[in-house]
């Protein structure tokens, strides 16, 4: 139930987006990665049906939206109701980080986000990733953070350090991350177990979830552990950002 | 030298404003409290010499700016180069919180900034000082971070429940925390000394610093302690809010 308040926000850099459907099949064909693929309701035709097929074979999904979220990100550009975002960054491939960093001797620290949408805590929390040594950031291929200039000016370019792995089923990721001997820790203040009467020494996946509603239900049910962080004031939570660096430091406190 | 990278903002709500030299007068000998005072530069006459004499009675400072900055905040209203901003809050006395916690049989905790002038940051360490029960923030009168709407937004009302205090010297107050038996630790990058190596179960003032330049060196000076927040990574510093959060639980750990 950490802080994530603000949505994403609608401004685009016109440098990082592809317009119309032959243009985003060929940037797909041409191995770019895309950050987010928009696709105006109800478009049809057999361009879009190659689109739908190139997008699919590529484990890409597409967002439905209304034809005025489109105009407003293209502005006069004849973009056949297709737009897609580029992304700032590689992403990289979580079941090929984790045995190599068993390999290099060390000890796994991972940090999965459910819902975590607003860019700058998401900034800020790769920022501390990036100086706790944190091995990978884990996000949901859809209802994370855009990663954006505003998100990677908040990380203070850590999130062009800290590997970023998108998972299309967090649920399999984390039966992966606990199957590869990480603990599952969940970050919630549904606990009476504080942050600092476990033992973080241990290879770890730490998840934190969305202020709204906090970690999904099918992610919680999947935690070896939940810690809360403890609150002595009136307001019930800590920004997400903070609360992150508080777990991920007594982390790197214990294993000192 | 912790984050603390953005100016405040120059928008201002208008009603939190009072224009004009004797409106502010005005103001001030009804006890409303100033958030701050800007004159245009190179204003004279009899009824400024007023306000002048005015303000140093109270106590208060303020800032010569620009023509064009006063009218950017005034608008069309008839301004006469003065504009004051209330504060949104009731500022305290330092003073008087420490032998109330004392008396009321608790160990004081008090975080001083030394020009923290992001809003936001300054928000999120309200926000946190309020979850880990900090007995008081203290601030320069000059150099802080306007504790404008935004600043009450990101605390998340913290700043209406935390007793902020303004401080028009801090070396004086430094010393008066000093001599109430508080140990003043600074969390600086400038040591090797770690914030979980030191007794943090003891009467504590912690001070936090601006990122370009850290925590100036007449306070550094004044400090029992100098700590810091190791970093593994390659980026050199964390946001400051989440510095503060950082070394805040750890006194919550240590005193719990």
């Amino acid at each position: 139930m950490y802080d994530n308040r603000d949505k994403y926000s609608d401004k685009k850099d016109k440098n990082t987006c592809v317009f119309g459907i032959r243009a985003v099949i060929e940037a797909v064909n041409a191995g770019k990665e895309l950050e987010k693929v928009y696709v105006q309701k109800g478009l049809q035709g057999e361009l879009f049906f190659e689109l739908q097929k190139t997008l699919k074979n590529a484990g890409l999904n597409y967002q439905p939206v209304p034809g005025e979220k489109i105009n407003k990100i293209a502005g006069y550009r004849n973009h056949q109701g297709v737009v897609a975002i580029l992304s700032s960054i590689t992403y990289q491939d979580i079941e090929k980080i984790i045995p190599t960093v068993f390999e290099e001797g060390k000890v796994p620290l991972v940090l999965v986000l459910d819902r975590i949408t607003d860019v700058r805590n998401f900034g800020a929390i790769a920022r501390t990733c990036e100086c706790s040594g944190v091995d990978a950031i884990v996000i949901p291929s859809r209802g994370a953070a855009q990663i954006n200039s505003d998100a990677i000016k908040t990380s203070a370019g850590a999130l062009h350090k800290v590997p970023v792995c998108r998972s299309d089923n967090l649920k399999t990721t984390l039966d992966f991350l606990h199957g590869s001997g990480l603990q599952i820790v969940a970050c919630s203040e549904q606990t009476k177990k504080m942050y600092y009467e476990i033992d973080l020494t241990l290879p770890t996946a730490l998840i934190f979830g969305s202020e709204e509603d906090g970690i999904s239900g099918e992610y919680l049910k999947r935690a070896d552990e939940t810690i809360a962080i403890p609150i002595l004031g009136t307001i019930e939570s800590l920004n997400v950002s903070v609360a992150a660096g508080i777990i991920l430091y007594e982390t790197i406190r214990q294993r000192k």
